[in-house]
């Protein structure tokens, strides 16, 4: 079970080998909001997310033994460069299931951070069944996306860098909106932010057609999205929200909010023009939620996630082409 | 004069109204580079580049009866971001000397962040003579860009960050590589560094044909550009060093490092696929010389300053459609 001082450990850790990533603001987006606003970006985060922080925090807390012997993750993305980079520090084997249509940056980031990529048919293979007889078969250690409770710790280690940040710009009362697939970093923020900042209230975001967590918040129970593609913001498209995650969703969190695609896209605009930061879709919807669905939230001031930059060129100049400024 | 004293001073002023930028870093721009990499992002500072800090550090300087009575500066840009945001923060009018052909966006901010704009006619226009007379018939105080001691001290509390940011990442020798336009930022981390950090050396990095610095710092006296224009470097040409910037160069930075626009776009490229911040292109140019100028800079680690991130987004698309991952 996660909790803060599972939170804390993970923390001390991580020291020297995780971001303190910044709470980044700007007037305009505070315009543009109707409110304060102050964004957690970690797309500054080694890796380009905040998946680097679980991935560290799972492999730092294994036994040496299991280290050594290695590590195998299912990823298509931000998951698969935060456990071969965290493997490469520890000097581990990494083993990353990757579908062999994933973008080729991802591929490419993936192996030149020393990890070795096993390919699977998105259609036709089952990825699980893959990562469980290599795993068998060289006795390596899977490091799950987020319903793990190491990995869940480590997300929440930026819930404890939100409550000094906010803390430090004067906010002790605000809702905190979270980019949110299987609900690891969400979770663990909440946990980190009940222990240490607890007028501070998290609120899940997704895009429209993939929002298992705010429909399953509102039933009370985990909910599936029916489907698994078509929205640009794949980095956070889950079938159903955690075994481990959910009750901590429950008791912590909501209600969701739920953005389109477009709105992401516009917020990428507003990071580019008004934080300089590079906002990849999936990492812009908890931002796109503070700017497009301001009514449904309360407060004089908004905190959000800013979970990931890792997109193509040609994604983010649509969102540029598209939108402009953003205003 | 602008000594340690000063810059501290500074930097205490600063204090919750100047951001601490972090220093970013990527196994793969040190793979690009050939040698560890550490960047200064300063276009996550406040207005998107380090002039907030200067502005700022003049501002506070300013008697309590001169600031009521308001500011009045030149800039087609950053400064004139940095000083309007400074002076609303103070409550003090400020008045900025534009030119009728700035870029909008420019425009647009300068005025959003409360200042007045004056505009005058780059081609049949004297703006020092515009802001000479506003500045007599209001009682304005002028801020200079960076002749003057106290911006040149608010630009260092930039080097004190880098000297401190630097131990801590164990880097206590090496180049520390700066997009020099009139030698504030320059002149001010290299003051702070030389207090604070003795084995750290400054190095100015300038767009070709464009290089007053470079060739000033040769020959042992201020040399002036051929041209003024001509550069997508915009926010980096001026016509010399500054008069009380070149003493301080002199004394402790150089040789200066030379890059094209071509490479100033690459590191763009390079910037927002491995570090996913923003730059302008005079704010890529110490990441470009660092990039691509290796084999003039000394040692296993090096740190460049990445200036500002004030660029249109039809500019920054440019750079990725031409040099992709900048791979």
């Amino acid at each position: 079970m996660t909790d803060i001082a599972r939170i804390e450990a993970a923390a001390a850790r991580m020291a020297g080998h995780v971001r303190c990533t910044p709470l980044l603001s700007s007037p305009f987006v505070d315009a543009l909001a109707g409110r304060r606003v102050l964004v957690k970006a970690e797309c500054l985060q080694h890796t380009g997310s905040f998946k680097a922080r679980g991935a560290w925090a799972a492999l730092s807390a294994l036994p040496a033994e299991a280290r050594a012997r290695g590590v195998i993750a299912c990823s298509s993305g931000n998951h698969a460069q935060g456990v071969a980079a965290a493997a490469r520090a520890f000097g581990a084997p990494a083993v990353i299931v990757m579908p062999a249509d994933a973008p080729r940056l991802k591929l490419d980031n993936t192996r030149a951070l020393g990890a070795e990529v096993v390919l699977y048919d998105r259609a036709t293979g089952d990825r699980d069944a893959v990562a469980a007889a290599l795993a068998a078969e060289r006795g390596l250690t899977l490091v799950r996306p987020f319903d793990d409770a190491e990995v869940i710790a480590g997300q929440g280690t930026c819930g404890l860098e939100i409550a000094r940040q906010a803390l430090e710009a004067g906010v002790t009362r605000a809702d905190v909106v979270t980019c949110c697939g299987g609900g690891g970093l969400t979770a663990g923020i909440a946990l980190a932010l009940e222990a240490r900042a607890p007028g501070l209230r998290v609120r899940p975001a997704e895009p429209a057609g993939f929002d298992d967590t705010a429909r399953s918040l509102a039933a009370g129970e985990r909910r599936r999205n029916a489907a698994l593609s078509g929205s640009i913001c794949d980095a956070i498209i889950t079938p159903e929200p955690g075994a481990l995650t959910f009750p901590i969703l429950q008791r912590l969190c909501g209600p969701g909010l739920v953005v389109s695609d477009d709105e992401a896209l516009r917020a990428m605009a507003v990071a580019f023009t008004r934080l300089k930061i590079v906002l990849e879709p999936g990492g812009a919807v908890a931002l796109a939620a503070v700017l497009f669905r301001g009514d449904e939230i309360e407060g004089e001031a908004v905190i959000c996630t800013a979970s990931g930059g890792n997109v193509d060129g040609a994604v983010f100049c649509t969102a540029l082409e598209r939108f402009g400024t953003g205003d």
